[in-house]
């Protein structure tokens, strides 16, 4: 799937480093596309990487696991890890460049001025995760800065990230272009995640529904509903139906990328997320919609 | 003072313009350097202008009153304007590009996204403004993202912001070198501002002995005294003296630009700053301090 890749790709750790690649790429009259990860990468990252080397003359990826992203400090702390792996996997996807800074590289001053994400963040796992998008704004902000790409890379399957991501685009007037790319799923529907490996087995044949249950509610809304509780209580009612190992966290029903409540739908884009607990996993998946042209996943 | 300057100034009023006038600028090889500013320019602004002119091959200044650095919103709707002085002035003094946007083009999502200072800004002037600047750090956050400089220039008037947008541009990793300019002054020492006219003609004559307070302290400081309490009791006798209208608002003595109060002063420099209220003025100055090499206002 990856095009044809003989140049070796190069390692940078020092923003300078950067600088310099991404001043010779563009002298080269090169586009420069980049894909921030926190590593430990597998292959949703990957179709994120072959979808920016095919529309990108030249992609940075980094793998920087962010200490401002994580409420709880032994989960940054156990984040895994696999640097040989990273490396190999991005350069067998197209990767021109991949950026693996320190975190005092990130961060030379601490915390001192930082990001705050004001909307779009008290919903969704959000709700849960007090912070962790100012976190994420805030080394994007940087990452963004050091790297001064044309267009930025994100999956669909945190569409909450990918719509603050647009917020911070928009706000802060960086001239990139927001690429959203569908969420990666397998055979039977279930979103590819690198947790699905701590379902057990029947927990893992179970786990299709929650895709099902996201269709459900979406093919009702092709049908003419608008109301967002009762497309709620519909997929809610499927989950009861089919879900007997898994236990709904949330379902959600949002304007897109607003991530809004409002009684009916307003025009234009929404969401139906969920989140489902099993045994070791808690799982997430969505589906947008574009109301007038059916599921649509690739653009914000 | 300053260079020949033929070429008629640009108006700019969107993004998009600045973006198209900087890539010009660059493309023919001319280093950018920058000046926001809030209009309703005065000499102080002047010598920012003259300053950047004589460095920089190509001077964009920006007039914005930024509505989210001011606590009351009386302030902010009240803010002087002069918009046919502002251009004048800034074509006089060697602008060459005027940015002049409206608010809803530099907020166009209002304040979804926005950035907060952590550190530096619970002392001085910021102490009593909570708030400030955070709106400042967000309103140059957007400004350096459309303007992309290889230079900004703020006047060390205001030392504190001086000191933050220090910050901000470590934080946020910004390829711009900041310029710092040394406070302009009367002939009698008293700092230039658009303030000073408030003053009646008797507190004019008493506001020189603002300055000399602090000069009292820095000699003291270039003569050996460490210790911050004493530095500031000092002054503050001073002022006792020879202060009869104006009264103190604050007196600090602060590591700079750490902005930090430690007993004695850290090696390096040093900040001696003051506020003083008169009748329907209020009146900041400050000294910094190389404490190796004597008085410097000229970087950070």
């Amino acid at each position: 799937m990856s095009v044809a890749h003989t140049q070796t790709m190069s390692l940078l750790s020092t923003p300078a480093e950067v600088r310099q690649f991404v001043r010779e790429q563009k002298h080269l009259g090169k586009t420069v596309g980049f894909v921030p990860t926190m590593g430990y990468l597998h292959e949703g990252h990957g179709s994120l990487f072959r979808k920016a080397a095919a529309t990108s003359d030249c992609v940075i990826a980094s793998c920087f696991v962010n200490p401002t992203q994580f409420g709880e400090k032994d989960d940054y702390v156990n984040y895994p890890k696999d640097r040989l792996r990273d490396t190999q996997l991005a350069e067998s996807c197209g990767v021109d460049a991949l950026f693996l800074p320190e975190p005092s590289v990130i961060y030379p001053n601490g915390e001192q001025v930082t990001v705050k994400v004001n909307e779009k963040t008290d919903v969704l796992c959000g709700k849960s995760r007090p912070g962790h998008f100012d976190g994420v704004a805030t080394v994007l902000t940087k990452l963004f800065t050091i790297t001064q790409p044309d267009r930025v890379y994100f999956g669909m399957k945190d569409a909450q990230q990918v719509a603050i991501v647009s917020s911070l685009i928009e706000s802060f007037h960086f001239p990139i272009e927001l690429i959203s790319c569908p969420i990666v799923r397998e055979e039977d529907g279930l979103a590819k995640s690198s947790r699905n490996v701590r379902l057990l087995s029947e927990e893992r044949r179970e786990a299709s529904e929650v895709y099902r249950g996201l269709k459900f509610g979406s093919e009702l809304i092709l049908n003419g509903e608008k109301d967002f509780d009762r497309i709620i209580r519909a997929v809610r009612g499927y989950y009861e139906k089919h879900l007997t190992l898994g236990s709904v966290d949330y379902i959600d029903v949002l304007n897109y990328p607003e991530l809004t409540r409002t009684k009916e739908m307003m025009s234009g884009r929404v969401i139906i997320a969920c989140a489902v607990r099993y045994l070791n996993a808690r799982l997430i998946d969505n589906i947008t919609l574009d109301c007038d042209n059916g599921e649509s996943e690739a653009s914000v």
